[in-house]
């Protein structure tokens, strides 16, 4: 993946964050340079850079970009960073690790500038070895398992470097044990189909995109082995809230009877929310379904509804991946914190 | 639905066959001509015509087409019209309904052209009384039901005139009985975000278009009362054969308790297919996934699996609604053919 792009999905030079611009993909890779807090929301509101680790990373160099600009500008720090801290998060309320990162990096703030940066540079870094362990422990747990399907993006762009779920593809795949990857293209925003399957192509894995409503007949059908997929908020109930089109597949999976696996970091986990039902479901533009590259597909005046995620109840999940355990939600429930 | 564009969506005139071209809605209201059986061919295949019961008329004026070319370049007719019931067939060898409606036509052959054109007419008109039954009955079937969820397009544009799904929408707005439609998208095609919401504009009904994998969370959400669709074909079983992504509704309202209504004409059975796993699925151009108004949304190289289908099994299937009778497979099934 680094080698393809030569730099990460997101990263830290000269005072400024740098993203690949995950909006121009497949067709170009575009590094944006993000200056202030105000260009780092609009592009976590654009999608520019998305995925549960990426923005946990995005929410703690936020917190150490908020400080620099306040060094610079002689603003008074603990108020930038408070400041950027609730522009941030209202930024995507559904992902637990952007606010996790944004309190991580919070948390450092007694010891200014070079504490917050060393801090979100210490989250940046801890990324990596999660990715690595998130794929070991899932590829470990699906053995055997050769034809996989994933949904929306859980890779090296929704991370620093290796991703959640297509970590856990990338391990099976570096043991051989991949035959085939079916990859929902996950609209609106078709992630699966631009991001996914970029990744995928750069590994060398087998895949084949379809339509997310032609997942539960390749389910059923037999033709899938298990489904991965990664996580924005785990509940401590072991509900899981992702992509929308998730809980189809998890619908599937059950009745096919095999594993649906949600592969995701520690700090995804969110015990102080205790089920599905308390989970905020960001609702997002009508004009991501309705247009496609500017052109309307609906009748002039027709309305959507544009859920940005679903949450699949814990009964359907077969096993939580993180970093540092393999949670099952039907007898680990309520899912404890290790840092507790 | 015919205030609004002045014709049917497919007719018979002047010895041809005349079509709305449903691929250039809803921009375009665009008629087409058809005067050959290659013509017909090709309009089906790229969706021009489409829907189950619109599929029958058009096998059965196709061979009323046949017949009347073979009377103009003085060919033999039996073997232009056996010629062209196996060009148009294989058109699309999921929908009952064509075959069907070319038996029908072919079954009057022994009377020449002007037989087989009045039986052909007889199945057009026989087409509008089904879709008003199909309306009323799955209407009383849904009493109390306000908030329906469709999929694809099993409306006016399906049929000759009101069509089957929408039909039974249109009889309990009439009613007074519909608080809202979710329309979901229906990739790769677009369907229900295209033509759904241009007739139900077109009737007045309110309703909003929701991506094919947001359905299940609204759904299990509590925000949908029924589920309401077409069907290609109908198994003896009652496993039932619809657009694809129709499995994945039918896995969540059985989950979350509501009806999964199937509403369908009597051609659609198929007492012969004993069960869904004897029904073929069409495998339709990676491209239809792959591109998107003429641009590619995944990576060059990047391959597809384009099932258009997906094989609901009976237990999902709440009931089975046609112009003579309500069908509930649980209870019901095998399914028998009244004619027999």
């Amino acid at each position: 993946m680094k080698a393809a792009v030569g730099v990460r999905t997101i990263d830290w030079a000269d005072g400024a964050i740098v993203i690949i611009d995950q909006t121009a993909l497949p067709l170009e890779t575009r590094l944006v340079t993000l200056r202030t807090v105000e260009e780092l929301r609009d592009a976590i509101r654009r999608l520019a850079v998305r995925g549960a680790m990426a923005l946990g990373v995005a929410g703690a160099l936020g917190i150490a970009l908020a400080a620099s600009r306040a060094r610079e500008d002689r603003r008074d720090l603990d108020r930038a960073v408070d400041e950027a801290a609730r522009v941030l998060v209202a930024a995507r309320p559904t992902a637990v690790n952007l606010a996790w990162g944004i309190g991580r990096a919070m948390a450092a703030r007694s010891g200014g500038l070079e504490a917050i940066l060393a801090e979100a540079l210490r989250v940046l870094e801890a990324d990596v070895a999660t990715n690595r362990s998130i794929g070991k422990r899932g590829a470990d747990l699906l053995a055997g398992k050769r034809r996989i399907l994933t949904h929306c993006n859980a890779g090296a762009l929704a991370g620093a470097e290796w991703g959640t779920a297509l970590a856990v593809v990338r391990v099976l795949h570096e043991r051989g044990a991949i035959d085939e990857v079916f990859v929902s293209e996950t609209r609106p925003l078709l992630q699966g189909a631009r991001l996914t399957t970029w990744e995928l192509k750069d590994l060398g894995v087998p895949h084949r995109v379809i339509v997310d409503g032609a997942a539960a007949s390749l389910i059923l059908g037999g033709r899938v082995d298990a489904v991965v997929v990664g996580a924005d908020r785990i509940a401590a109930s072991g509900d899981v809230a992702n992509k929308v089109g998730t809980l189809s597949h998890a619908l599937a999976a059950a009745r096919a009877g095999i594993p649906f696996i949600v592969a995701a970091p520690e700090s995804t986990l969110d015990p102080a929310t205790s089920s599905g039902d308390a989970i905020v479901i960001e609702e997002r533009d009508e004009s991501e379904v309705l247009e496609f590259a500017g052109q309307r597909i609906a009748p002039p005046g027709t309305r959507a509804l544009n859920l940005a995620f679903d949450v699949t109840p814990a009964d359907l999940v077969t096993a939580i991946v993180t970093e540092r355990r393999v949670i099952r939600p039907a007898v680990d429930a309520p899912i404890a914190s290790l840092d507790a």
